[in-house]
């Protein structure tokens, strides 16, 4: 499959390049960049380190998409947008990382989307994706009168806020598989004398310390038994790698805006 | 719901006893030993260290199931099959945690099943059974080519075989994930020049050490990220309470042989 | 060697008669309680649920303890304080567990050890009081400017402060070990707009639920790598069990105040 | 710090240089390969892929030597026992990471030592190092009567031995604290009817999987409680860190054959 990287130069960009280079069944055959980027030009295997590839980062995109099956934008919104459009035009798939989109934003890539297949996931790892979904599951078949769930997560010295996005996520599927909201249930901290724990409630507990990825757990603990549903991150190439595979799997997909739940098959039991 | 316990004088059946002591909702009303045990008489709240309840043990398993609404059984073969016999005579819930039934006594089993509502689970913890509709899902979701699955446990100091039935479970609910037979893909041990893994297999690892309960987790290895889901037994008494828990669902089933993935409501997801 | 307990009706003090009876080269000679107690009289394994021993509950301690060679203590303050005087007039082990102890009541067990041997500690488990030794090392050796120290605990939902005091002790002997004083150092929550790590602290983060004993793990975290070192606790019995093995190491020891450290032959390291 | 890399153009040699480059305190001064090798000439910077450093790779170790402080070598015995030699003529500190040494290498090795600072260590790393001190102290204190050692380790797919190397050196570092011989003591595997746990022995346990850079966890197991000391590395940089901070040591040694324990303060604890 033909595709093409947008915001090729950036360190995510540079990331799925190097992941569409070590896929089987994929290849890199256009690299994007912004209007009077430095790395117009530039050949994107040499400046994603793994040798030349006869691949020109260019600034004309629709001449781009026009070549390719399907393009890989972890960009900003705006930017997403006008992607979005250009990739319905040319019919190919359109695999989205990007993150922050606004309603507004989310409604044009929607249409966007009548006319090819869009991928979009606010975290494009696998492990993560399905993590959600048993997530889900559990907190369902194990009810807030027997079960308390905790939610723990480990990351990096520099990472400015906590809980992670990731953390909140895997807050939102339990909260979903219990129906209940998550910002009226969740602790976020404890200190001092907090008083019992409260049933139907949802912990959180953070850690900050290393150069730790990303570690989370989901800790569902009844009388006498816990359950702990793990992820844990060794390299940030996971997220590149899943928009891989989800545009793999778009090509043979009907057009339509789908997520990586989707990719995994798993959609229909969420 | 009023339970009736057989087996009443046994490790197991004090356990059942107190289980249905500590759930609202639930009351024993009847206790059965074998003929001839030294226990016949005697208050089943007192052989069980929660006070005299008024209900004497008794050898006459008929006249105490015609008086309640359900039974639970950590039996034997043999003495289940009689249960069942008379469990659906009188049409009350059978709640099966007797290990080692032959074909034939399944048969037997089924056959009363007919009649009556009956649930019947090698492990009747709610995590475990929990946990392997989760694994089944998460090997199906996360293929051979991309994860590794390993299967490690930890018991007691007293075990004295390995790996254990529980994560033998785990591994069948794994190979069932990927469609696989287990007996031909399990690797059971390693030591010394073992050469790379291969994929597709399931991995088995054993620690022995203290007074484990039972810890189990299976791991999802793949490039760059990992999942694990873990299940921690804190006490023995999580089987006593997934038996009361079956117990209490049954009341509402229509006749008919179940399993705890019924109970969890997770049985059309396997 | 022939202990006695005092509370010997409390939850702990049955805990402490039924680790004695489980430990070969200790038994109970001796149980007492307060004046008034309806225990008075009773047989002190019945209480404990051992079945009897022919050791009938006591209100006169001196007594008692003028006929054994140790009394196992996990009382008050007040009621220690007292303890301790007759002990030392009795020359006997004084193994104390009690907490909440003020200054003037350590400077009276003090005195007391002049006399007799005392040994005190806020935490009679064997693996805790080790892990706080490797903590300390640890720290110590790891630098605050190449390791973040985080300290994790779990306990059931039933627990009303955090983080626990084991938690504490651990970030004091962390803190020891990095020669800084904890109050100053510690970051007991993360919420919101954090901004990074500052180098040197010591963060706590707390989970609770279902029936979990207690749970801690520190962990020293890296560039590239982290170290993780977890106590578990599975029942609450090994605070009696620590408190038995100090009382039989305190036979041979000369008077004076000692801890689990001294017990464990680790206090020199310390 | 004036730093030399010997084997600057393989993969361990890129990564100390880098290493170095991150270490405030120590800068690259020269880099040598072995005569012949294709990348004398070049800028060892470039080669590391941190840009031009003017320092280019050289085939004349002495020549560097005389100009830089320390030299690290992660090459090969033949290899490491000439540089000792020119180590110690030169007077400047060689940190040796080589593995595979024979008897008669190290003895060469301990010659040269005489002269200048040698720091010799299979593993690299400062957490697993510090780990073995811990494991050592853990063992001798928590008896084999009472707490029973297990080791697990995971690494990725592609590792072809097992336990690792690393596990080994945790046993024996356990196997020290209690005084036994580990071959005579270790349980390689575990499958079938094992029997129960005999005590005293030390067991092994090995998963495979995924991209696992190296975890390892020591776990000492009693009634009731359980302590588990883990290593997990996240990149192989770790290594040259290690490397690097045993070089900024080593300059204020006197001649001698140093260990990492040595580096981190440990050695009298061990």
């Amino acid at each position: 499959m033909k595709l093409a990287v947008v915001g090729a130069a950036g360190r995510m960009g540079q990331t799925l390049i190097r992941a569409i280079h070590a896929t089987p069944g994929a290849n890199l055959a256009g690299a994007v960049e912004r209007p009077g980027s430095p790395h117009i030009g530039r050949d994107a295997g040499e400046l994603a380190g793994i040798g030349p590839i006869n691949v020109p980062v260019t600034e004309d995109a629709l001449s781009v998409f026009v070549q390719v099956e399907g393009v890989l934008d972890f960009t900003a919104p705006s930017a997403t947008v006008e992607f979005a459009e250009l990739a319905a035009q040319a019919r190919i798939v359109h695999v989205i990382g990007t993150t922050g989109c606004s309603a507004e934003d989310d409604a044009k890539i929607r249409a966007a989307a009548r006319h090819a297949v869009v991928i979009k996931s606010g975290n494009m790892s696998l492990g993560v994706n399905l993590l959600g979904v048993l997530v889900k599951q559990a907190a369902k078949a194990l009810g807030a009168d027997d079960f308390d769930i905790e939610i723990l997560e480990m990351h990096h010295k520099h990472k400015v806020d906590a809980p992670s996005g990731t953390a909140l996520l895997l807050g939102q599927a339990a909260a979903e598989g219990r129906d209940i909201a998550l910002g009226q249930h969740s602790v976020r901290v404890r200190d001092g004398h907090t008083g019992p724990r409260e049933d139907g409630t949802i912990g959180f507990a953070t850690l900050r310390g290393g150069s730790v990825v990303g570690d989370h757990s989901v800790i569902l603990a009844g009388q006498g038994e816990r359950i702990t549903l793990s992820h844990q991150a060794e390299d940030r190439t996971i997220f590149a790698r899943g928009a891989v595979k989800a545009a793999l799997w778009g090509r043979s997909a009907k057009p339509g805006l789908y997520s990586m739940l989707d990719v995994l098959g798993l959609a229909d039991q969420n």
